[in-house]
């Protein structure tokens, strides 16, 4: 790569400061759009990378971002991650991605590693409540966006579905198939998103006039589908006559559908099962799983739109932006079916 | 952070140096194991975090790989990206992923950005046949390591599973429940995997005794869904009497399946379909999917781990390492239908 900037500077007609300034992502603002277009495409034509260590010596940026997930592997995060990633690398950034386990320790190192990297800025997906994690990041001046789980206590920007009313619309869809007993698999309280989705539950079970006593709450340790299971296990033991249960994401409901055979029962016939974020491939579960979507890839993209925007004006205001959700009715959900003694 | 390796030397009782032996991931092994603990011990006491940045300006390393795969969001490389993040991680390094979406040119331009970025290697998922991008690499000493795919033409090393003893399982599966007219859909002719699986396809069903008219071929231009679905109605247009499908990979089994039903047909009733690589998920679909399980982490934590003896010692020779594959029968496949006619 022996195609320096003055290269590509000469080959365009132009001075080589505003050579580099159009072809720099934070900066390409500045000079007339018909000049850069003009630097971009001697650029192209000399096959000019950029050298962005280099680069990052004089502005003490390393266009580096770090993306925080609880696992890769998990299938909710893929489509995040790659809404983030192609935002960020149109706009010359990488992603250097670590994986949590939700494990607040080992959250804590990733990003220790992280900073040591002096990455521009955060994208954390594996925020937990009141995490000293991000409140570090917030008091150090580090940019962070939270995507798919918000802090309230903190000014801090973060990008999520709207969990409030996905949840309604899950309790709505329910009721209007008959059912008047649903119980709720609840995410953990230690995440924001278990938080709003067992409160909105509560009080859209009131809202509906269901009879509270009729509609429990069994929390989850943690989103897994082997906990999805044990919960599932425990409202057929302590609440036999539930015929609806709303998981707070698709990897609990997945493993309630996991506990029925056990239990003697099958989805939709003796129990239906709604999820929550629509992952990839719960349209073909057996059954083809009821869930509330989220535009995961948008929320990822959306994220990195606002960490892109912190990094060009540190002053920004936080915000928390709320992708609007829609429910998708699958063969999980179905009306109850009628039983003796109810 | 304002620990330095000094006090951490010091707490340990040792020599600044031996300290910062200790703490390298790649000179650990020149320190007694005893000391190296203490310094360890004594580091993660003090809260020490090494600057990565300020080891590289004196190696002249990075600490830092870049992971090439064709599509984060195909459920396919997650699992193999995170073993190369477990392993990776545990060394010190730190992953960038990028995405190539299979398309030559992308590929070319994300490699050319990673290599910008001075990471000290490439493990590459994404490879393509006498890819360009990939001999680029050797010809220029960047260490380089495949995974999943192979390149025979090149002195670079790769990981993948065995890919002739997983069609041979299947096939051999197939002919054991009573099929004699079996259908290949395979991979792209531009990829290892492909390629091989197709070569053995071949061999299988000659030393099967079937006949080889029998069993034709159709090759997807890509490992998606709706190639498998495509070329899943090509077999039932102009094969009708084929009674089973061994698809190159989950993808192309998944399209399969999705054909199936306007074609007035079921599985396994009508057809059987078999997959390979076993991804997350394909249990859980209708039928759930009979498949060759790969090691996928396994895949990925073995590149990785080559790809550390290689940045330790530049001059090991380049080996494939092939990782034992197994059939995992589950419900979409069967004994053929007895129609008439056959």
């Amino acid at each position: 790569m022996g195609t320096t900037l003055r290269d590509v500077a000469d080959a365009a007609g132009v001075h080589p400061g505003t050579a580099s300034r159009a072809m720099n992502a934070e900066t390409a603002h500045l000079v007339n759009p018909t000049t850069a277009r003009r630097v971009r495409d001697a650029a192209s034509r000399l096959g000019y990378v950029p050298n962005p260590l280099a680069r990052s010596l004089k502005t003490n940026r390393t266009l580096s971002l770090g993306a925080v997930v609880p696992d890769i592997a998990n299938p909710l995060f893929p489509p995040i991650l790659r809404g983030i990633e192609d935002v960020a690398t149109a706009a010359g950034y990488h992603i250097l991605i670590a994986n949590t386990d939700n494990e607040a320790a080992r959250e804590q190192e990733q990003v220790a590693q992280l900073r040591a990297r002096q990455v521009d800025g955060l994208i954390i997906a594996s925020a937990r409540l009141a995490d000293p994690v991000v409140s570090g990041l917030v008091t150090d001046g580090i940019p962070v966006v939270l995507v798919n789980r918000i802090e309230p206590g903190l000014p801090v920007s973060s990008v999520s579905g709207d969990d409030a009313d996905g949840i309604r619309q899950a309790v709505r869809h329910l009721v209007s198939l008959g059912h008047r007993r649903i119980a709720h698999v609840a995410g953990p309280a230690s995440t924001s998103t278990g938080n709003i989705r067992v409160r909105s539950f509560r009080q859209e079970v009131v809202e509906a006039g269901l009879a509270v006593e009729d509609c429990p709450v069994v929390e989850a340790a943690a989103y897994q589908i082997d906990e999805g299971a044990r919960c599932m296990a425990s409202v057929v033991a302590e609440h036999p006559t539930t015929t609806a249960v709303l998981a707070a994401n698709d990897m609990l409901a997945i493993g309630c559908l996991d506990a029925l055979p056990e239990q003697g029962l099958s989805c939709p016939k003796d129990v239906s099962i709604v999820g929550f974020n629509d992952m990839p491939f719960v349209d073909r579960v057996t059954p083809p799983l009821t869930t509330v979507h989220v535009r995961l890839y948008e929320t990822g993209a959306e994220a990195a739109r606002i960490m892109l925007a912190l990094l060009r004006d540190g002053s920004l205001p936080p915000k928390a932006v709320t992708l609007p959700v829609s429910l998708v009715v699958r063969g999980s959900t179905a009306p109850p079916a009628l039983t003796a003694g109810q």
